[in-house]
């Protein structure tokens, strides 16, 4: 791709507070441990399992649940490992492979491992069964049948998200339009369902009706335009990743840099949305409600997880890197590993942020 | 070296709590934002730097000081990473120069910058200076006196353990003397004045007397043992490293599994007396003061942690791995990585114990 090879990231506003799990550390150890026993087959070799616990998929949940009980919590990260795998899995391998995996994955997890269907057992199923016995207790019977749903739905959404059609000749696509899909199919439910797990309360009641409605939404575009905006050196050259800045490039025109500055803007406009959203809700009668206050808190949590997650993961910083803290600078699409700069190489010598 | 190329580690008794501190996910990282600022100089490159980074020291703070006040557990996480630091450039640089660069680190921490000396200022010295200014204010004028001591002594050992002169000929030193001079030099004094520190209590009046003795003996043993056993992998083929498996097979003549089987016993050994001198305090008029009691559960705690933090690093596992909570199994001597094994490769065709 023509066009500038780095862009500055700006500061995020982090309004939200983030926190860690006191117990974070021997989650995370507990987890890889985990991803080890059931589901060391899935990887195509040792090193490809090391890379990917080298991403610390398994700190993501003490990250957005940062105050449930250590047993939820733990659960919670094998959960997003797990998911964290899946993904690795789609984007590595072909789409009907990955969906045929899913598939698998999604039957082992609602109906239990299917005999006589004359297919291997999924390498995923052994995780699978360990989270739905360890999770499924921790849930209502509505919330129950509302995981049962989103894991179908999210079966459904890996075929079409890996071959997403483009817009017909002629026809133009806006971001919000472009975005609407994912920001419904996106496993999000997942994200609200664990979070009610986490803080022990169920939400079933609210789901579909208008109360939480805006801060789901606002709460989902969040998580995307951060994954979308911090993995962009990673996913810049992977031109059937359909992300936020790729439809800003692409389809709205804009050069490199104006793209970053419109998605920071566009996450501080619904990290602020988010906040008015969820302080009304306080407001208002229901927000007394002490399971409603503790979901609030949970989707504050989220937020602020998610970002911290997306910014220390190597997934993102690429392979090898550790986080120091550091969250704005300028970034070369070219380098291996993310070197944060206070200026540009476009700009004169560049110097690390970091060295000085 | 001739001889099996492999051993089995047996599970070590682990009779003391391992705790983290509830906020160690957060101190590692600031802590390794700290290295890079303050230290960044001292490595040859950022893979390097990355590298140590990747061996997680900024988790041993957090691990032997594990219910210290936040920002006394930080100021520990970037003393031991400030440590590590150092021993890197003992190890990958000559003896002289590094003998030279710890001089002048000894003196910017005791004295400050040497003006006139025309020297450069060493790389260590914004560090040290961080990290004197942080840690002598929580010190009370007899640690301070007791620091500056120790510091001395610490530059004074590099030089000989560098180039640690062999027995004469015809005289052959046992394992208990041959460690001695580690055991009573090895920086230990730094070991437990943190731990002072941490606790925020000041156990001067008893440095030097009979009260304290047993309990500093036997945890200066564990730790330089369990150090030892952990760190074979990477240290077997460095024949100028002292360590205690290299002395019981090369001057006792054990074989390998018989060496590493006796460490273990010494392990457990010191362990059980630890134990039983420090509760043997306790029990005594001493023991019902409450800066006393505080101090001996830093000290179980230094050992705990110490024993996690070299389970875990890879500094033993090997430069890109990710511990798992993996305690035992089989080990070679010849993969870069360490991978356990439920079987010896010399038994027959062996199968890995996590993927089961």
């Amino acid at each position: 791709m023509a066009g500038p090879r780095e862009f500055f990231l700006p500061e995020l506003p982090r309004l939200l507070p983030v926190g860690y799990h006191p117990k974070a550390a021997q989650i995370e150890i507990a987890s890889n441990g985990w991803v080890r026993r059931c589901m060391g087959g899935c990887f195509a070799s040792e090193d490809d399992l090391m890379c990917f616990l080298r991403q610390r998929n398994g700190l993501y949940g003490p990250l957005v649940v940062p105050d449930a009980e250590e047993d939820r919590a733990q659960n919670v990260a094998d959960w997003y490992q797990f998911i964290a795998a899946l993904e690795r899995l789609a984007a590595d391998r072909p789409a009907d492979e990955a969906a045929h995996h899913v598939s698998q994955v999604v039957q082992e997890i609602v109906v239990g491992p299917q005999s006589g269907s004359g297919d291997e057992p999924s390498p995923y199923g052994c995780a699978a069964r360990s989270l739905w016995s360890r999770i499924s207790v921790g849930l209502t019977g509505a919330q129950v049948q509302r995981f049962a749903k989103i894991v179908e739905m999210v079966a459904n959404r890996h075929v079409p998200e890996l071959a997403l059609p483009s817009a017909s000749p002629g026809e133009r696509l806006g971001l919000q339009d472009r975005m609407a899909a994912r920001v419904s199919q996106h496993g999000c439910g997942f994200l609200e369902l664990l979070t009610e797990y986490a803080a022990g309360v169920d939400m079933s009641e609210f789901i579909g009706s208008p109360v939480l409605a805006e801060t789901h939404e606002h709460t989902r575009w969040h998580l995307i335009l951060v994954r979308d905006l911090l993995s962009w050196r990673r996913l810049h050259d992977q031109p059937g990743q359909l992300t936020a800045i790729r439809i800003l490039l692409e389809e709205d025109g804009l050069p490199l840099q104006a793209a970053v500055n419109r998605l920071c803007e566009l996450i501080e406009y619904h990290e602020r949305a988010y906040i008015t959203a969820r302080s009304r809700i306080l407001a208002a009668p229901v927000g007394n409600r002490a399971d409603v206050r503790a979901y609030l808190i949970g989707l504050d949590q989220l937020i602020a997880g998610n970002q911290e997650h997306e910014h220390l993961t190597s997934r993102n910083l690429g392979d090898g890197a550790v986080w120091d803290g550091t969250t704005c600078g300028w970034l070369s699409l070219d380098t291996p590993v993310a070197s944060f700069r206070t200026r540009g190489a476009e700009q004169g010598r560049p110097s690390t942020l970091r060295g000085g």
